[in-house]
């Protein structure tokens, strides 16, 4: 997961070129489309770009779906075809942007943050989920294809439920409620993480438990800087500004609205229990000296005095009448032993021990 | 106390879909039911969904309990009776919400934390109360059978005071006021429990000490995120936007509404306090590692150059004149005790001793 | 000075109980009385409440003071005669609440907090004091007696200035003044505190040091949390949303406003002031430390290897070519004052010594 | 500089008192007096009070300058021969005030902070600057004698450019925009002294060092005291809120509106800087710890054993063989290199060396 | 970089006046134009300033760029030709003000930083760039030369895409654009460098890795100071509020507000990775200590004991029965051998090996 992407490659081109900015994530893009009233439903896959727009007229809602932004011509020639703003076109193949939505007069352009969490590489990964909401269609354009839309198409073929007889704004609805939905697995993982930190840093800490603190604090901000724009930006939409979004499909995006400050709340809360737990780290590694530090001083404490006497009457004077003495070495052993116990009498008095 | 529920199961369900998030607190579902005016009172537990139904009709107030939530049948049914929305009903269940008010034009959908701290394990518990304020009804729903709402059911039985005089909005005041007067329960144990810590940390501090400075800090932070958002959803009430609140009991909310603030004021205080105590944990943590090396300064540097001195005269040269002298060996000692001594005031002078 | 006071006996009982939180200060509850306009003066102590209700009628001006409020019983009495609502009377008695402005239609109802500084036991000292701001009366109840009000009292009694020709407002006015006013006694004490601490912190920093500084700083959060809201109350009065409140009397309440912030932004500089005096306590300690570090580097490293040295010539192999040699003794001598110059001026290099 | 101000005397005094709180500055009160239009010009020293008034009414623009305000009656008696309100005269003499503009109706009342640094003292000398502009008058009250309000003075008496074209708001406008002109020069003190203090921590970091980083902290924490209400206050002022304010000069106050800004933003700049100046002070005292640590460990770790094995063959046993061996003595000194030269490799690698 | 500007010449000038503050950065000023429309093209470098006037009025847009601002005289005299307000004009030559857009009615003024990061010196270079946008004219001033403007200036020439067709705003806005574009490549230099700091802080951190995370703190700090204000500054043109500014170019201006939001996102970003980075150094730091310290108390811990061992059997009584004994000697070892041994296995119980 890189925090910055290159952009270099757009400064000094006119507002409105296409330059992708990103990984190349799918080799060929595919465009599908699904058109659907109460009463009938069409699905087709690979459409070509002329196609789509014939089609789009045949029912009430359309929905195409656009994997794989890394081919300018093509995406460029459907943004033409669907009669998209260039500066729309320029920030769905620039996969840098913040969650927001922007009303184009003709239609909504929203624009999400989808995360997963990859278990093998143990790292977060992000894409962009461009949507263009219509008057009777709508627009989602992904990096690569993910199987996260698949339950709203389902539901859709199947027809169960509201989501064939609702209009274009409960399908936008349906997809970012997907995409939000799906931040709450990524918390979860993370929820994990931080308490097996948290346990492993009181019972057995190592620098490895550090870096990870540090990865997971900082997987925290990239966590944050992705679904913080969101909550205003949904709750653009929800306030029902917009002519696209009807009373109805409001009361869902408070829904939405809702689950994300959930789980902005969330991440707040990780972002101290982090804190806290880096906290508990740094003051155990620091107990573990003092620790250390008492052992070196009890040790040093005790035995430099000892030491001393011994080497008191390791020299070579000629005239040492103590060395004469015939209880001289008993009494020093005695003298020695009574000045250990002394010494660990005054440890044991100041807690040293 | 989780920080974070499981809530994965949800992801790629329709809107609306009910999943029980939490555990199972009780072992079925019960509803009871209260209906009264100024001049009447029916009671009754058990109540089967239908009979409900028309009970609800009989008096000015009728207000239905429902203890248990993990039995998405009866709930889904139940909401089918009384025509509550889908969303309502699935965040009825789903007990991670945050404390919010929604207007869903027939009815108020209110959620609440009610907070208990578990004296056996130490540790605090969190349940979700939901609450619908309609125009002749409240419902309640609650995870487990809790006495917290018994005096308002005494008060109601009793007909003593304003309880039967007013209308539904009294009742959802009451039952409000309940929960959040039980938050003050919760803030005094934590006060206590903060007491003492500083007295420790004065006293005596251990790494235990530490351990529950961390843990109580945790709790604050779930404390916040539980009774932060209470405080904008009553002000909401309160300000009396909607229709089912009446000035009279607006009054009343605002009264909640002050000791919600009043316990957000005291969260904060406990939290400043906490880590002001963690500051003197770990400058008496680090007072003590200056005693220690203290010491062990002042010992080491007395004896290492008097010890090199024994050294000295311990050492086999042949021609060393002063192991010759008469005197050499009680002037040796003379220089020792000097130096010790000099020492000594040196260190006296630092401020060491 | 308690953070928090116990309100566990308020749990479960209806709105509008009145319980009494706080300490008893007083034995009894004493009632006093002034009324006045511009031409006449009448002032009573220990009035009866119901002689207080026909009083009130008599002049322009009625100032009731309450002394005292533990006694729930005569308050109760009081709150009822004056029609006083119950939400109130609560507040009144329950002494834990933030200061706070609510408009009760028939009147105003302030909580204001009285601080003192008490010098013996060096602790701060708060009270709640209400005021109750009707059309032709102010009530005002405090938890025991105290001078503050006994300047507005005299002002009253000679008539000079302005008091006795304005209404209930002015005086409301005049006794939140003579609070805030109080304010600035207590931070000057805090002011001093602050001053002898920086002092002590650079000539001789103690433990006992350290435990002020963190005192000083919890009795800020303290302070904090008293005045903080009390501006914003101020705020409510002074904009003139309230029509017990003329313009003439707004500018005066302009003023008590200006008091409020000045005393708020005093407290951020005091607790701004208090951090930089831990940051300088701490880091004169860890001065010493390394100060006690390098002397026992010094120490050790220099003797160390001269201790070597002279252990390897105590050693007692029979055939050791130096011992033999005649000027091996003087010639170790000058190895070892050579090597310690040395080390001295290596230490004098990196600006050890 | 002090920052807090014994303002007890005032405590329990009506409002509107005069109590002047702050040093005594200058000798006397002198008031002086400029009044001109377009055409004329007239400029007077001491003026009686008396004398102003009728000269007041001469010319479009008067301005009249009080510099002392310790005197007490000299200032009262002319805030009533000006009719001031008893308020504005208060904190005229009262010099604790925060930066602000009110509104009298008659008059507006502008409160500023003159700053200056005193390069003797090597300290922040502040002066309270009251001024009170009126439809044809400017009043301005300072603490003592400056330059600071003398380049205005002669561009009037020159008579050119626009100073003399324009109303009393343009006179008000220039004093104001003095003062903070006047910011520049005393931030640009701050920063030469922090980029001092930022090469001084990088060379030659010293306890004084330490201690001027924190003095500089506590510096800005006054200025920024002094500068922030300063923003509000100008802002109030250029939203043309005020009939006092023509159209012409909003644009020259949103000029030092957006002066205000620059400094405050500068002082943000300049609270980091020394956070990071205080931040790089800590690592390199803490840097030249852990190399004073490593010399010490580095020659204990070495001689420790090595004075061991010297320490086994000074040992007196009859029976030690190794002793007799004719080539034990430089065995001895061949293990004692080895061992110095194989624990130094292993400092080595660790990079200790 | 200096992050502040020395300013004190200007103080006490009348408003208005000129000073250049700022370095010279060219030698002499050029003033170069651009005029045309969507038929027509014209182009002249050095023109005088009275051709400049005439040729304004030739074509629908006129840009004229202003390179150099430190001569005073042709700045003033530009200046008083174009009927400029000299505030603008002040603010034009001091280069140290805060991004801004300000309306003088007959003109907007618009103020830029201008960044670029010096390779060769590794520093981050500031340029202030002023744009005044009139009805048919865009006067740009820069500090000198560069060729960020050169891609806008390209396409006009070109006459491609929209920039012909468009209007004075949209010229101001590609001029605005092209600056917020450039800032991404500056992103992009520090974005590579943390990433390098972030692993030079795992694998080899020296105090030149914490000087340069310190440079690259203080880098932000600046950064920020620039484009905070910038975000704002652009939020008053994309409103709309200015007439200057049609409906079609709002749009574009949208997608540079949303830019610099970007460049904010990340600048917050960058400053929260330097901390994280910050404190990991800070942490391996200590553990290295840590590491130090153990192999010190490890050493000592074991050998102390046993060179007192030495030392006592090194003592020169007359009666030591050990001495005479025929296995004291490797008796001595074994216990030598034995308490190291011992020891050692404690240190691995404690996990300090």
């Amino acid at each position: 997961m890189k925090l910055f992407k290159k952009a270099s490659r757009k400064a000094g081109l006119p507002p409105g070129t296409l330059i992708h900015i990103g990984e190349k994530r799918v080799e060929k893009v595919k465009i599908s489309m699904i058109s659907y009233d109460e009463s009938q439903f069409d699905e087709k896959d690979d459409v070509p770009i002329e196609e789509c727009l014939a089609f789009k007229e045949k029912a009430a809602v359309s929905w195409i779906n656009v994997t794989g932004i890394h081919d300018i011509e093509v995406i460029e020639k459907f943004g033409r075809a669907f009669r998209l703003h260039p500066l729309l076109m320029e920030d769905v193949v620039h996969t840098d942007q913040r969650p927001k939505v922007e009303d184009f007069d003709d239609y909504l352009f929203i624009v999400l943050k989808m995360l997963t969490y990859d278990e093998a590489k143990s790292e977060l990964q992000s894409e962009q989920v461009s949507l263009v909401l219509g008057p009777n269609f709508v627009i989602s354009f992904q990096e690569h294809e993910g199987d996260v839309f698949n339950p709203v198409r389902v539901r859709i073929r199947n027809g169960k439920g509201r989501s064939r007889k609702m209009g274009c704004d409960y399908l936008a609805y349906a997809l970012i409620d997907a995409v939000v939905d799906h931040y709450f697995l990524v918390l979860e993982k993370y929820g994990e993480k931080i308490e097996m930190l948290q346990e492993e840093v009181l019972s057995q800490p190592t620098p490895q438990t550090l870096q990870m603190i540090h990865e997971t604090k900082r997987d925290m901000i990239f966590l944050r800087k992705s679904v913080w724009p969101l909550r205003e930006a949904i709750s653009v939409l929800e306030r029902g500004e917009s002519t696209f979004i009807t009373d109805t499909v409001a009361i869902y995006l408070r829904d939405v609205h809702d689950h994300a400050i959930q789980v902005i709340d969330s991440i707040e809360t990780f972002r101290d229990m982090i804190s806290g737990t880096l906290d508990v780290y740094l003051s155990s590694v620091s107990n573990k000296m003092n620790e250390v530090m008492k052992v070196l001083t009890i040790m040093a404490t005790i035995f430099i005095p000892l030491t001393f006497i011994a080497g008191i009457y390791g020299m070579n004077f000629k005239y040492m009448p103590e060395l004469e003495w015939h209880w001289a070495y008993p009494v020093v052993w005695v003298v020695i032993i009574l000045l250990a116990v002394l010494m660990l009498i005054g440890f044991k008095r100041k807690k040293w021990l």
